[in-house]
């Protein structure tokens, strides 16, 4: 099988996530990087390219326009197939839509864009240009993620009932705005409507839908900006009504002093519950009514997860980049096999821009029930 | 010294709490049960206190009245001196008021009425009669629970931002209305108007104001009974704005299938955070800004918990009895030696009861904010 | 049932474990402190008897063999029934010989005595006189101990192969002769032969012995003192080879920086395993071959200790005090009703008493296997 | 800076450990596979170079021999620079001699191979050619295992009294020789004296060695084979004596039912301690006299480990490819920059034959002491 080709946009000198995709890309084993367009002066693109990289200097392109029509003269055996995108959020929109437009396949950091209505356009033209298109909600890439899904959707925990999920983290707890990721995250014109939900809490929206299996129906927010001088949230909770009557809350933090990453998923139904917690990522806990607490553990004993075939033995600790990763061996194998997508996809980001807006409204206006089904019904 | 005299309300056949509170009354090593009206069945009320209790069975009463009537007529240096109340909540109000009444001191479990009404006719009458009333909120009564309270009003956080505490269990997942402790909790004549709220979300809501030392301003409640048949809420989420800027939530369940009496509390402020959880209670973890994380041990380094002399050393595991009785300890050492009051008293019960009524109020009409200060401003 | 009525040998100001063992004891709910020779100083004593223990001032007697002597003449009625020994160990033997010689029932601490002939002359005795005689092993106390003891009882993890067991305190790391308490531990005239094995060492052995049911066939012994100037060992590791195959070591220190109370205990079969730790004394952890891992907790599914009559549901945490009076608890029911003794006996004396002699012996002639099995085959 | 070009020996269908040899360098970021001789079947080893590296067919060698020799025909620019070794221990020796007698770097799997004679004459041949040699010890990758030992050489411990280390694995506790991962390691012909201490005390040994910066001085061992019919080693354990009086332990186990793979290690030197387990491998516990535990988190405050250039932020959950690419890391810096080396080294393989061949002696004369340094003074 021969790799997939991907370029890069963003990703340039003090950035992290670009680094993370292409890591995460090249660890399922099938794909390099072949162009990018790593930073907006053209100057630190080339630099980037080359020093960062490695790549062929002439294929680290001044910007996504040039770098989509450029690459569409390459040589079909050497052109790159997929555009992944890892810039701020407010630039996902019109990157995406000219990549699609030129054909390429995208992979797309979250949140997918800055609105619905942003979202919903580049849906339709996923739709229409037949192109694949993946979100990196790389949460869903753990093995025990994946494991707690599957026993929710083969019933193993009865009807659900109570669903909660906290991301935490602290960097934020002062003001950062000389710090350049910080920068970008606190601002309105560069993240879009949201900073704390838009950044973490749509992880955590992403994570209780697709484990849980369930559709939020309405929510109740109450969003804060707690360092002086920031224009947006930093910290916020969330209940939620799902349909069928489940309830629960999401909350989220970047003001949680000594916190790192700590997103942690619990899940009740009727008979049996699971907990998840990033901090101990290759465990899963369940309890079920009347038995001993069980551990489940990735490549351990009891374990279903199709990643099995590409992960290592129990004891063996999976982390982020390996998580990341199993997104894109799917997504490459989609496109390249035609297999089944498990990647989140155009719909999940049609589904979290939903989600954030509605957050936010129902904050503005006091904390009061707003739905998530709007339009759709 | 001699030991402090007292006299149960309930702990008879099949009750859990009664027994709770002799055995940690007992372990202060200051104290002996001397009387008791176990049951509201005369006979059972004596079988009681004979098998259960091994007391003199001529003052195992079949009642409360008879019991404050007969005591007082005891001599002096044999009379009871506190009366604990062990019964369902519906009861407390009239049972505390006639041992008030007749001079007895008190200790009431949570939470203190059914209303704010009778909360404060309470308030004003051990006002009146200058007696001592505790209330056993008993997760106050932890080490660690002190320690982070201390470091809290030492100002080691920093200004508080972000509080949030969650209580679950899972033993009312089913119907249990044949068990007698489930039986009562979940029937609104026994229990008050709140089920789950009022049995642990009370207990959340006291550790919350014990150790933040915050004042809620308001709150905005989606209480849920999920069981079907239920009458009692046995699930909630409340969000929580506190005076002085900071937010946070309560979130309590009685059908989180698996959990014990899982109660943790997290308290995030500009410099620094504690987390505590019920599960491992001799902890406290401590995160500051810019240091490794770490982690107070009851009887360690660093713990300043006047409790300490009365304690084991660091690593004989001290459990829930031993955190009860810390109440008591300090209870009675205040009667017999009027010692600084550090038990949860009649103002906790006060505010406690404001909070469950106001969250009711909140839920009942759709999650809207509903200000706790009421006629206090 | 009436009370049973026991006198406390040590316990004095400045004392820990007398304490303890006096609180356990009263915790089991049907015992109380009548009379005591609580310090060698006669003054001492009788104050400690009323300022620490309430009791009546007569009975603070001056030393063992008064108490004896002025007891034996008490009323049956209110005599002392139980003579509980918490001194150093080197008195142990001469207390409990005149204990037992006046008729008493003897509860004595660990171990049992400085030598093997010691405890061989104490178990005639208590066969000879008929009387009553524990041991406070209490780590055998807790209900997930008992609970591993039946597991493999029942045969659930198959035959034993691998045995572990490590005990870490880390007070002695430093030279702390002018603590009490490190003082006598560490003198060879009070202590006896060994001072980290005699301390702890020697509830490792217990522990192994009682939960895998295993007979140690021979040792091979290292025992260091680390501290300059200590005269006895404060830390070593003992491999060991058990009769039927299995084989395993016990690790023990004292110079175990930031260690508390941390004994810990492992046992594989061939079919499962489980593993326990003082740190969280109410959760065991069982593995399988095949299946997730297993945690249970102490009052929880899956948990049939018979103490649970006696303890609380799931997640009201067990701590060291309630583990120590469940030997007691025990010892009591079987004095008064002849039930089952399950508390640490004479015969756990002598045993532990060759494993030290042994222990050391194999260390001093440079770490060669010894057997223990001696005079017994 | 182009890429170092790599050869693989091993790998093959149904191999393990050559692919995450693979995952590990290329993670590295300026790495490629080039070539390799992937089985001792030619038309397996070609077809796994195509199926399951995609590499050219004509670099997909029928044995090492032949690779040594064609590669060394190939244009320089593109001619393999490091051959990896990930075959049976046996023949580590003849494989790694043939390689840099080709003028090959060298990158082999652990042990480096099955005695000491063979070891020192690796040692001198890279002495000899002045070739790179690095061996893939790859705990000593982790974050906190790096900082472990900072933490050491700079004396934070104080003097180093106490150090004890266990592998644990579960999988070997029933006969699997059908499995081809289990065949070899069970076979003498293959692996060597040593099964269970060949293939996992010997990642203890240098853990020990690394962390700790002692020399161990004698050792003491016993060692097990449980499984019916097996010819090698499969649990046991030895005492240890270092170097300037400190003491310690290495217990290793493949029959530990449940275990993964559960290396953990534990150090107590005057002034504090640390404690690492691969279970958490992201974190290290230090304990301090007289302060609150620590708990240090890799890329969070406090940790000054040099390989955070290259991390991700705290939080970011590392595994077990991540560290085993930190050893290839700096094993190409090495290379291409001559930076400083801090790959285990031949030295590490010397020492761990050497380790290796004393246990076995030591358990096979009955557990006596035998001298480490023998020949080395």
């Amino acid at each position: 099988m021969n790799k997939v080709r991907f370029g890069l946009v963003g990703g340039g000198f003090g950035a992290l996530i670009g680094r993370v995709h292409k890591m995460a890309a090249e660890l399922s084993g099938s794909a390099e990087l072949v162009c990018g367009a790593f930073s907006r002066d053209p100057i630190q693109s080339k630099k980037a390219g080359v020093e960062l990289f490695g790549i062929d200097p002439h294929r680290a392109y001044p910007d996504v326009e040039t770098m989509c029509l450029m690459e569409s003269a390459v040589d079909e055996s050497k052109r790159a197939e997929v555009m992944i995108i890892a810039t701020p959020n407010h630039s996902h929109f019109e990157i995406a839509k000219q990549c699609l437009n030129s054909g390429f396949h995208v992979v797309c950091d979250k949140p997918m864009t800055v609105s619905v209505n942003q979202a919903q356009t580049l849906a339709e033209l996923v739709e229409v240009t037949g192109l694949s298109f993946g979100l990196t909600y790389n949460y869903t890439g753990y093995p025990m993620v994946r494991q707690a899904r599957r026993m929710i959707l083969d019933g193993q925990l009865g009807e659900i009932r109570r669903v909660s999920c906290e991301y935490l983290q602290g960097w934020l707890a002062n003001d950062l705005s000389e710090n350049k990721q910080a920068a970008w995250r606190t601002d309105p014109e560069l993240a879009g409507p949201t900073g704390c939900f838009g950044d973490i809490g749509s992880h955590a929206e992403n994570l209780v839908s697709y484990v849980s299996n369930l559709e939020m129906k309405e929510v109740c927010a109450d969003l804060t900006r707690f360092v002086p001088g920031r224009r947006l949230d930093d910290d916020g909770t969330v209940l939620i009504r799902f349909r069928g009557g489940a309830k629960g809350y999401i909350s989220a933090s970047q003001i949680a002093v000594g916190r790192e990453n700590d997103i942690s998923l619990e899940i009740y139904g009727t008979k049996g519950s699971i907990e998840w917690k990033h901090s101990d990522p290759n465990s899963l806990v369940c309890r079920r009514n009347g038995e001993p607490l069980q551990i489940y553990r990735s490549g351990g004993p009891g374990e279903e997860s199709v990643s099995r075939d590409h992960g290592l033995p129990a004891g063996h600790p999976e982390g982020f980049i390996e998580a990341f990763s199993e997104i894109y061996r799917n997504f490459f194998e989609n496109i390249r096999e035609s297999s089944e997508p498990t990647f989140p996809s155009v719909k999940d980001g049609v589904r979290g821009m939903r989600f954030l807006e509605t957050v936010v409204t129902s904050s503005e206006e006091g904390s009061v029930w707003k739905s998530l089904e709007g339009e759709a019904t």
